[in-house]
C-alpha cells in the first residue's frame, strides 16, 4: 500500500465519516475551511504575515487519492474493542465506489501569496464524508509549506538582492525534504542543493565541495593546494573553493587565489570561495580584501553554517560597520555575497510548526448555508462562520491595509464607505471613504471534482511572493516586532456571529 | 524519476565524485562516521540522551537506490557555467555501471538503542565516491528520526505507564510524517492515528471523533447528545467522546454520561471521553469525580492540546496536589489518563533540528587506516579521528556510566584498570578499577552490500529503548538540567588526536 495514498489520514476521518454514513448525513453539502490562528513567532523575532504554499501537490493528490483494493482490506483488518471487525461492509462498499475527491469543489487563495491569520487559504465545499476525510492530508501539505515558505521569504527579506542557496536537506525531515526545498523555493531561495528535488521543479541544482574533499586529500598525503587544483582542473568554468578546512586566512585563503590565478592563465574565470565556519562578517571582508588585492573583485562570497534572517541581518550590519575599517567597501562586497540556508530555514528554527486548522463552516440546509459555530474560552479562537467573502483592501498607495470578510451573498459597493470591524472586539471599527480603497476577491476555484489548472511554473509563485510582500506595509514586513495587519469583518458578518453566539449562550 | 531515489541528495555529492574519479581515487577506500555533537536543548528543558533512530528505512533505500536512465539523464542535463555539460560521460558511466551502494559496509549502533555526543551512530567504510555519495540520505533519515524518537521516549517518561497516542500527522512535515510516526513509535508512543503508516508497521491506528462531528450535528439542527448518540450507536463498544465541543462541564460531560448509561443497559463498555481545552488536568479531576459518581470508574480520559513532556509532568503534579481536595484518588485518576501527542513531539518543539554530521575520519593507505581529522576553531567540534572501537562501560549497578572510544586496534584487557579520558581537556580522567566494570561493544555488522537482516518488528524496537533508558543514571534521565553522560577516549586514542592535532600545527 502507499504510504501517502488516501490513508496518510488520521483515523477517527474514518470513524466519523462512518457514523455520517450510518446516520444518511455522508452527502449532506458542508463547507470547511482551512485557515491558521497566528504567525510564527520565533521568539526574538515574529512573522508579520505567512507565504501560502502547499496547494498544488495538494491538488495533484487529491486527483490522485483513491480507496483501492489494498486501502479498503488494510480498513477491514480494523477490529473493534469487541473483536469485531470496525468498519461495516456497507460502508467499507460506499467508499470502494466513491473512490477518492470527486464531489469536492475547493476555492483557495492562489499559491505564493501572502496571507494573514483567521482568512480563509482553502475553502472546501461538497460531499460531508468527502469534505471530512480531505482534513488531514490537506493541513498535512499547508502548514509545513506555508511556514517554510514563510521562513524563506524572512530569509530573502534579509538577504535583499542576493542569491540564497537553500542547503538543507541532510536535516530536513525524512521525505518531508521534498516539500521544504519546494517552499524555500517559494519563498525566496534562488536555488536548491537537492539534485532530484530540484530536476522536477524544473531547476538546476547547485553545490561544489565540502570539507571531505580537503580532508580526503589530506589523509591521502596530499595537501589543500593538490584539493583545490584538482577541483578547478575538472571544474575550471565552475570553481568555487571552500577555505575553512585547515585555517580560511592562513591557508584555504591564499590557496584559493593560488588556484585562482592559475586558471586564470588557462583562460578560466573563478566563481567564488565559500566560508562556513567562524565569524564569516569578520572574514569575509578579510577574504574580499585580498581578492580584491589579487584582482579577484567579481568573485562571490558564498557563506553558510547556521544562517537565519537575523544572522545574515547582523552580518550585512557588521560588514557595514566594519568593511571601511580595511579599507573595503561595504557595499560592494555586500553585492558579492550569496548566502547558504539550511537547517534553520527548513525546520523553521523557532516556530517549527504553524497551527493550521480545518473547521466546519456551515452545511447546506434546503439549499441555503447554515452557519457552523465553536465556541471556545478564548475569543481568538472562536470560528468566523458561514459561507464568506474574502477580499484583500488596498489603500490609495496600492498597499494592502486589510483582509475583510464578509458573507457570501454580500455586494460590496465600492460607491460606500467600506466598514471595517474587528473580528471580536464590538469597540473597534475603521471607515475607508469610498474612492480611497480599491478590493481584491482573494479565493479563486481550483479544484472541481478534478483540478482545475496545471501546476504553474515556480518562477511564476515567486513572483506573486514578491509582488505581495511589497505591496505590504513596510511595518508589517518587519523582521522583529512587525506591525499587526488588519483582518476584519463587514458588519453583517459580525452581526451574524454576534447573533450565533448569542443563541448558543455565549 | 523518483523524488527520493538516489539522487535524493546535495549536489556537490556528485561533483566531490567527480573530482574522485577523475583524479584516481574514487575507489580508494574510506571510513565515514555519523554522529551528533549536541543533545537536543529544548530551551527550558534539555535532553540527557537521544534515540536512535532511522537505520531501518535507510538500510531499505541503500539497497534500492540506483543509477538509472532517469538518474543519468537529469545529470547529464546540468550545465557548466561554460555552457558544457557539468559531468563527464565516463563519469555518468561510471555511475550508471556502479549503480547503488554495493561497495559499502556499515557497522551501526542497532536502532532503538540510546546514544550519545560525539559517538559514531554510523561507520561507513567502501570506495571514496560510494561513501561520499551516502551521505545526505544518511543525514536525512536519522537526523530526524533520532529528534523525534529522543522527543518521544521524554514524552514517555513524563507519562509512565500511560498509553500515548500520536495525534501528529497534521502538523507533521509533508511526507515527513512517515519518518515521524516510525519515530515516535520507536520512542515510545504505544499507537498513532495515522492509518496507513501504522498498517504498514503492522499497528492497528487510533482514534474516534473529532469536533467537526458535533458540529456538523448542531449546525444541521441536531444536538450534542444527538451526536454522541449516534457515535455511540455506531461503535457501541468503542466510544469514546469528544467533551468540549461547547461546553466540557456543562455539556459535554452530562451528555456523555447519559449516552454511556444507555450503551452500559445495552450491554456495552462505555470505552473513554477526550478532553481537548482548557485546564486540562483541573478538567480531568472535575471529570473523573463525575464518572466514578455516574458509576464509570473504569472510563479512560484522554487529554490533548499541545501537550509534550513538561505539559504532562505538569498535569500530573497539578492533579497529584488538586485532586484529594475534590474527594478524587490522584493516583487512580493518573492511572486512567491516556495523551494524544501531537504537534509538539512530532516536530521537536523547542529543537526542531538535530545536528548530525558525517565525517571523514580515515583512508585507507597500504592496507592500514590512515586517520583523518579536521581541525576547528571550537575544540568540541575537533574529530576523533581514525577507525574506531566503541563501547558502553557498566558500572557495578549495571548502569552505563560511560561510552569509550578506542582505536580499532585496541583490545582493552578487563583485568587491567580501565582509563577514561575526556575527549579535550588533558587534566580530566577517571580510572575504573577491573572487576567494577563491564564493557559492551555498540555497533553491529548492518549492511555489506546488502542489508544483512530483516527489518525488525516494532516491538523489538521498544524495548531496546526501553531497557537501555533504563540502564541509564537517573540523572541522565532527567527532563530539565540533566547530568552530563560521559564519552571518553581510551589512552591511545587521546594520544593519537593529541599528535594529528600538532602535526597539523593546531
Amino acid at each position: 500500500m502507499d504510504p501517502f495514498g488516501i490513508l496518510y489520514t488520521d483515523l477517527y476521518q474514518l470513524t466519523m465519516g462512518q457514523v455520517y454514513f450510518q446516520m444518511g448525513l455522508h452527502e449532506r453539502e458542508a463547507l470547511f475551511e482551512a485557515f491558521y490562528r497566528r504567525n510564527p513567532d520565533y521568539g526574538a523575532h515574529q512573522a508579520g504575515y505567512t507565504v501560502f504554499a502547499g496547494l498544488d501537490p495538494l491538488l495533484s493528490w487529491m486527483e490522485s487519492a483513491r480507496f483501492g483494493e489494498e486501502e479498503i482490506a488494510a480498513l477491514r483488518a480494523l477490529k473493534s474493542r469487541s473483536g469485531k471487525p470496525l468498519f461495516a461492509e456497507d460502508y467499507l462498499r460506499y467508499l470502494r465506489e466513491m473512490g477518492g475527491f470527486s464531489g469536492l469543489t475547493l476555492r483557495a487563495l492562489p499559491e505564493g501569496r501572502v496571507a494573514h491569520p483567521q482568512v480563509p487559504l482553502i475553502a472546501v465545499e461538497g460531499p460531508l464524508l468527502q469534505a471530512q476525510l480531505l482534513e488531514t492530508a490537506l493541513l498535512n501539505r499547508i502548514n509545513y509549506e506555508t511556514l517554510i515558505a514563510t521562513k524563506a521569504s524572512r530569509v530573502r527579506e534579509a538577504a535583499g538582492e542576493a542569491v540564497v542557496l537553500e542547503f538543507g536537506l541532510r536535516r530536513a525531515p525524512g521525505k518531508g525534504g521534498e516539500s521544504a526545498t519546494r517552499a524555500s523555493l517559494i519563498g525566496g531561495a534562488n536555488r536548491s542543493s537537492a539534485v532530484s528535488l530540484s530536476h522536477l521543479l524544473g531547476l538546476p541544482s547547485s553545490g561544489t565541495h565540502a570539507h571531505s574533499l580537503v580532508q580526503a586529500y589530506l589523509a591521502l598525503g596530499y595537501s589543500e593546494l593538490d584539493a583545490f587544483r584538482a577541483f578547478a582542473e575538472v571544474f575550471p568554468d565552475d570553481t568555487i573553493l571552500l577555505l575553512d578546512t585547515v585555517d580560511t586566512l592562513e591557508s584555504g585563503l591564499p590557496h584559493a587565489i593560488q588556484v585562482f590565478e592559475e586558471l586564470r592563465r588557462k583562460g578560466h574565470r573563478p566563481v567564488g570561495v565559500r566560508i562556513d565556519s567562524g565569524d564569516l562578517a569578520y572574514l569575509a571582508i578579510q577574504v574580499a580584501k585580498e581578492l580584491d588585492r589579487a584582482g579577484f573583485p567579481e568573485v562571490l562570497i558564498v557563506l553558510s553554517g547556521d544562517l537565519d534572517e537575523l544572522v545574515i541581518w547582523q552580518i550585512k550590519s557588521q560588514i557595514l560597520e566594519e568593511a571601511p575599517r580595511y579599507g573595503v567597501d561595504p557595499d560592494r562586497l555586500i553585492r558579492r555575497l550569496v548566502y547558504g540556508v539550511g537547517t534553520k530555514m527548513v525546520v523553521s528554527w523557532g516556530a517549527p510548526a504553524l497551527g493550521g486548522v480545518y473547521k466546519l463552516v456551515a452545511v447546506r440546509e434546503n439549499g441555503t448555508w447554515a452557519p457552523a459555530i465553536k465556541i471556545s474560552d478564548s475569543l481568538e479562537k472562536i470560528l468566523n462562520p458561514g459561507h464568506k467573502g474574502v477580499y484583500r483592501v488596498y489603500d490609495e498607495r496600492g498597499l494592502a491595509t486589510a483582509d475583510l470578510l464578509t458573507l457570501a451573498e454580500e455586494a460590496l459597493d465600492p460607491d460606500l464607505p467600506l466598514v471595517l470591524r474587528h473580528p471580536t472586539d464590538a469597540t473597534k471599527r475603521r471607515v475607508l471613504p469610498p474612492g480611497r480603497y480599491t478590493l481584491e476577491p482573494l479565493l479563486e476555484e481550483v479544484y472541481r471534482g478534478r483540478r482545475l489548472f496545471d501546476p504553474l511554473p515556480l518562477p511564476l509563485l515567486q513572483e506573486r511572493r514578491a509582488k505581495d510582500v511589497q505591496r505590504l506595509d513596510p511595518g508589517v514586513r518587519r523582521l522583529v516586532n512587525p506591525h499587526v495587519y488588519h483582518v476584519s469583518l463587514s458588519e453583517r458578518l459580525f452581526a451574524l456571529k454576534e447573533e450565533l453566539l448569542r443563541r448558543l449562550g455565549g
